[in-house]
């Protein structure tokens, strides 16, 4: 068999070995022959891609983002400005080199695309790749160990500066619409308030809840907002800046704002992580090799599995409100922004 | 409510965050008093404790370590040179500090002694505590994320070291009688060979090994290498240091070993083990307020849930052949050194 | 003899040790009383102090911030809405304390301050301290190093994001109006574009370098601002967003940019960060046992020495064109945005 | 011009930064064609080299070991079974090469050597390298502040257990003969006594140092050995081993020994190593752009500068009894077992 792979998204830690993973798997296991197409769908597109031999596939595994590079590209997506009929470009590419199935490894934009795929007759298995933890499916995805333990580690950093200046410090963190990160790494960093697009906040709560610790005598506060948050007023700004200012406007408290950004998608996995998407890469490499085909693999109940890639697609993974570490979170007296 | 906590056993990342999830989630949302015990049973005994407030709880997320202490005091051993009724004594200080439930954090020793506290009319709850990962009848203990993580990053360090000097290295890691610690960290270290307890190993095997890679022009390994295992010969040295004298005398490989030790049971615990002891220690105060007692508290299929003390003790949780990273590793290439 | 010390200005790693450092030497080798001000020159005027035996000064050298707090108080700044003789109350305080010295750590703005104390008569020993390294008369400052080493580590990580996507990465580092941070973590992070304050830069310069790379296949940039600079153009924005807007408005380059902002503050000091602070702690102890006052600690070819107070107070060091980092930069063809 | 370089002895943190700083700045600046030598000495002895280029020089700056490979061996050594004559191997080699200049990177062994090369024709600039810090003539080597932040890590993880357990952890560092290392994360990691092999120790007077802090209530104490440290009565074995062993039999004190062995060569290099490694591979170049040949570069009083190869070759730089860290250690109390 032979077996094309491409990464297609933003970037996580976890991509090389997952790489890497599925590489090997063929090679050394199941003898297939594997082509790595560059630069996601737009490689197919453009057929540029790479035959990938075991060298090829050294030293993959602590290596954060992509060997492959990636793009945004959606060869779906209608077109004002042309006529080409993409779709059919990339099914003319697929059968041009004779591949037997398409690995992607992406976000939920990738398996919305994979499950589109499925319709031209093209193989495809999905492997679901993101930091923000919030694809459908599967209880939990590579990237997102790495990227809560580059938040917490920053957050434990933020704690001595609070401290010494008697500060409410506001830390912004990624996850897209959902509040995955900001409530993993918040309850990790030790944070005193968590403030997650699920449960939306008031900003009235966030003053209160700092001066409940300021009548304690815990003059500094450490607030950790997911970048989807808003709050009642539905402003436009980044709620780091926002909220910062409304906590100044409203109080006597003096704020400092930290927007993490993009280090949180960059570094070498957490050893969680690289047996995460070694144990992936590998699975969807079996399922191939069984032409099982049109999925994506999953985890579920802490193990691996399998789900339509229908079923899958267009659905985000979001932090319910039974979730345990809000539950939890809530008995430590930590708010979310939203007592009444 | 009033409860006691102490930890007993080997020290390991995430006991102090144990301390505070039960403790903080006693006091604010229970409303319980809490008591600490120091220096595990011994602190019973010795009726040396500390009553903990707010205050007491703070800082506890990111510490290493135990505040309490630890010791390996078994109260129902027998002894030789005294006739000492030790298990009374402990029924005597319980019921004198009135206390209404005895949380013990510990390994598989301390579920053992918990089981046997029951019987004298003790409340005990167990919280799973070890960097082996070997408890029965949980999927994961807290620490041991954080010990493959070391690990893993030293494994990292040696593989530029063996590269230079194209070198086998031998890499020790803890594990006690399992092999959890030297699987994930080998595997998420990209070990060329990994030997556990639960398999076994044949010398001979992973000089073939090693040699097959040198045939392939690579001219260094890594191999990694459980505390507990031992070789078909039965020794009684350190594996690290047998399989390196073995290999250098049964071929013209150079080796160097390295022994990682306690650095493995130290530092800050990872974002995961923080959040895992969190959970658990808010899950043990929920029973106790709902008057379970009698049980373990443990992860299974992901979910947290509980399972009675006598169930659990004296049984040991290892690595079976069947396990998805022993599997996927051998179809990578890497030798568990029992290749026939 | 009896001595304070207090904290003052920004939060930096390393204070802690440099308290242990002037507080255990004086106790335990020189047998003199210590005093712990708090907040800075605030708890001088505020009577707010604690007495520190050696139990105090257990378990800071690790420590990030400061156990004692910081203010940006200047005592000898003109009030508009009061007449009150805030330096009068200083003197006043310091004698009513007993005090032989005042140990003061902090920043170019603590020196001036402790400058202006001698006339009134108080015993001034400064220990300069800033993440910034702008402090004019020492080569060094304890809290540099630990910056340095943080901001590195982020550019590490942006290198595989920007690689994966083919950007350029804008890094945004602290250095007030001094562009040491930069040129440091820009050089050991392999950065492409370094910019610092003292040397300005043209921004079509920076387009110039980034396509020089383009047109050799290098299809991603990292470039560091200091948050000091400025173009040409004189621009009131953050460095790092005004330049990102910049490139993308002339020419067809992709940019994310990234402020590191306070995690570069933050954290446990690098072990040549503790080791400065300590020994700098300790001469500083030495001087006054020997009644040298009036003098700040430096580092000047790398040995210890010490210097007048007024010879430092209110002058700035910034990076000189002939740095031998900037030099060497642009022998291997980073730009520094100011070729000609 | 056209210059080599090589990498020989033990494997160090920045070598392949500093082969960078060699080749592109020779490359890039100078327009010097680089050759790049493997394993040492060994590749001159045996032809094996490759010709480096831009592209062969990038991503080398984060990466530890080195991309050349190394070796011990020393081609000036007699042989006793072959009258083979290296050295005119190693002349004709390199004047077949075409060479102008051989650029050494290494230890004490490796100056030696090249000093040898000097009689034979061969113009060399040498690189001192070594995480040992023993090179005479230099105040620094790169790899030296990577093998104390690594080694300091280490040793702040040991704290919590030797806490937990109320224990002696016995450290042993790296050094080869000297106590650079030992004294550097000794101090920088806490620890209450310091063995260097360049002051000796007692054994009794370590037991004697940890019972005075038995004797004030602290329970734990952590001891850093240099590898190269010998008791009194001048052991045979592994210090850390001895040491331990000795205070169990002659106290009541509890010990654990750990061994940190190889992780302190390897990994990325610090920040303030990338740059020392950039700028003395710069220097080095410069000098040869200026025909400077015969000598090491050096970093004296904290500027660059070179010494001749015959002033250094065969000196040890150890730490001297009036080093500042060690008269500081000793004001806070901390033991190198020589008290009297």
């Amino acid at each position: 068999m032979k077996i094309g792979i491409l990464t297609s998204g933003g970037d996580c830690p976890g991509i090389n070995a997952t790489i890497r993973g599925v590489g090997r798997t063929a090679i050394l296991h199941y003898n297939m022959e594997v082509v790595g197409i560059r630069k996601g769908f737009s490689g197919l597109l453009e057929n540029d891609y790479t035959i990938m031999d075991e060298v090829a596939l050294s030293g993959l595994l602590y290596k954060g983002g992509t060997i492959l590079g990636t793009s945004r590209e959606k060869p779906f997506r209608k077109r004002l400005f042309s006529d080409e009929d993409l779709p059919r470009k990339l099914k003319q590419h697929y059968d041009d080199l004779g591949l037997d199935c398409l690995v992607a490894i992406g976000g939920n934009g990738t398996m919305k695309t994979a499950a589109k795929m499925r319709a031209l007759g093209i193989n495809v298995v999905g492997i679901p790749k993101t930091i923000d933890n919030d694809i459908w499916g599967t209880e939990v995805t590579f990237g997102f160990d790495t990227a809560v333990a580059t938040a917490t580690e920053c957050i434990d950093r933020l704690h001595t500066t609070a401290e010494s200046h008697r500060r409410v410090m506001v830390v912004e963190v990624m996850g897209h619409k959902a509040g995955w990160i900001a409530l993993h790494s918040g309850m990790a960093g030790g944070a005193h308030v968590i403030l997650i697009p699920e449960l939306g906040y008031n900003p009235d709560k966030v003053i209160e809840a700092i001066n409940r610790r300021m009548n304690k005598g815990k003059l500094h506060s450490i607030v950790v907002v997911a970048e989807g948050v808003k709050s009642l007023g539905g402003e436009k700004e980044r709620p780091a800046f926002y909220l910062s200012k409304y906590i100044e406007e409203h109080s006597d408290l003096v704020c400092r704002e930290t927007v993490l950004g993009h280090i949180q998608r960059g570094g070498s996995p957490t050893a969680a992580d690289r047996n995460l998407a070694t144990l992936l890469g590998g699975y969807a490499t079996e399922l191939i090799s069984n032409r099982i085909f049109g999925v994506m693999v999953a985890v579920v109940n802490g193990q691996m599995t399998h789900l339509p890639l229908e079923e899958v697609a267009g659905k985000l993974k979001t932090v319910r409100e039974d979730n345990p570490l809000v539950i939890q979170g809530k008995k430590l007296g930590i708010s979310f922004g939203t007592e009444d």
